[in-house]
């Protein structure tokens, strides 16, 4: 398999290009003094060989829901593949050495795919546990990227938008935590010129699909949290909601989710490569129905992966 | 089916008996004027014969995982069935009106059954969705149950903690959540009767499963925001730890986990009937690590669903 072995010279050499190769890194003295690290979400440990399993990871692509997930690692197979002799097959599941009843983990290559589920907590809980992973598998140059659906702000439906930097619930550039009892703010910066490498790359790749960058919103709350007048609790009105979208258009933001800002957050602290990419589902600005058709919205809702797919095979040299 | 209809009534008198039959509330004036209402991440909407399928719902108990929920599911069946001629049968599930990647739904009888996944906000989509769900319903003296898993902070483990109150992760006894970008502060108060109704239950129907009541801190992290060591970010030292432990305990906060502060929030602003049940993995005063085996481990993930179904048992005249 000739072609097949001359596209994985082609990935190593790009993959080298953009950086000296780098470990992920974590950032907790007490890990190495630890005998076993039991990832108990992910049910497996750092007893185990996570060097054979993961230490050729390069890209690591999350999504909200396990199903979704799955099938865009069957599009990355498909896209990808077929991998050489002696390479890890299509779908490996390292379920079957852990469990799949938190998160759904599949590896497609040097593609790790995982489901996140909803929210912020959802989120930080996998990027804490599969940072670790990797770190331990010692995987080199890791991407990180998140491929979701969103509120749009401004932007028309179908839109995939690249986070520029994320926002919190009040309108802030930064995540907080309590620590200890003491709240933490940390920045939430994304890496920029992946954004618009991803950008380039889909724009070159997919003709119609629409690519913008800007600021996301990532709220704690789908209903009130996000301005919506159809939560089971509403205080506000109309006017109020408006307001509020105008507001967010007007500071540069474009859409609202869910996970960036945490996302952004954690990897900015780590020094990660990272890139949010999210498609609308609806202009809030507009109105808060979906009024696209389910034919629509099963199309959109491969399009953010088909966009991160586009820059993956950019630096794989396919 | 002479035995399965008397216990029927005695359910009816029962629940009777506690309250004037109130209507699951909702509080926004928008609801009533939409023609029909897609519940997004459930996957059904409000023209459908939402009342024929939920209108007997007195009891809603939801817990972390998917799995874990569809084996308690099962358990509810076999302890509160066979039903009589008529009723729904067991196991209905409404996923397939809607979908299964966000949230599993399970019904059995009077009772409904859900995961929420991880982290408040999480469990804040699924509360505003089967809360409409059960109000369009007409569903009436329904209480809700969360069924988790935590970490103790000073009791056993293996002890079944039911919740007088949520706090956050700064210790206040509130939940807060930016809305129209402005920090709103809803008191976390759960209904202590219930609370010591579920406990008197569990005593009298299971001698071997140890219960108390205290304070619950949900926190939105795992790791930092647990105080945990061993997260892929960790900027203090086993002291910092055990000051803060310490600090929760004096507080009476008994054990952390990640929703009960936005549950308890929920239901409270809504004035409906809730408990929070989690069982408690390990002391958190007395180390980090998780010892009890396998074989403990799952079956203590089972008693928070013994506890509350001990007290459906009670209420249904079981």
């Amino acid at each position: 398999m000739k072609t097949v072995v001359s596209k994985e010279t082609s990935r190593k050499t790009s993959v080298a290009a953009f950086s000296v190769h780098r470990r992920v890194p974590v950032r907790n003295e007490f890990l190495a003094g630890m005998d076993s690290d039991f990832l108990y979400h992910l049910g497996f440990s750092s007893s185990q060989d996570l060097k054979s399993m993961f230490g050729d990871v390069k890209f690591f692509c999350c999504g909200g829901s396990a199903q979704r997930m799955g099938e865009f690692a069957q599009k990355v197979a498909n896209e990808i593949g077929p991998r050489g002799e002696g390479e890890l097959p299509f779908g490996l599941k390292p379920c079957k050495i852990g469990k799949t009843d938190r998160y759904s983990i599949f590896k497609v290559g040097p593609v790790l795919i995982s489901n996140h589920g909803m929210g912020m907590p959802s989120m930080s809980i996998l990027l804490h546990e599969v940072t670790k992973a990797l770190h331990y598998a010692d995987a080199k140059d890791v991407t990180y990227f998140r491929l979701g659906s969103s509120g749009g702000v401004g932007v028309s439906p179908g839109t995939v938008l690249l986070t520029t930097e994320g926002m919190n619930g009040l309108v802030e550039p930064h995540y907080s935590l309590p620590i200890l009892g003491k709240m933490v703010h940390r920045p939430a910066i994304l890496d920029v010129s992946l954004a618009e490498s991803i950008v380039t790359a889909a724009k070159k790749r997919l003709q119609d699909v629409k690519v913008e960058m800007g600021k996301t919103m990532g709220a704690d709350c789908f209903y009130e949290g996000q301005g919506r007048l159809d939560g089971a609790l509403c205080a506000y009105n109309e006017d109020d909601k408006m307001q509020f979208l105008r507001l967010l258009n007007k500071r540069g933001i474009r859409n609202i989710e869910m996970e960036a800002t945490m996302f952004a957050a954690f990897t900015h602290e780590l020094n990660i490569r990272a890139a949010v990419a999210c498609v609308t589902l609806l202009n809030r600005l507009e109105g808060d129905q979906v009024l696209a058709t389910p034919e629509e919205l099963e199309e959109w809702d491969e399009r953010p992966g088909d966009v991160v797919l586009a820059y993956i095979k950019e630096e794989l040299g396919l």
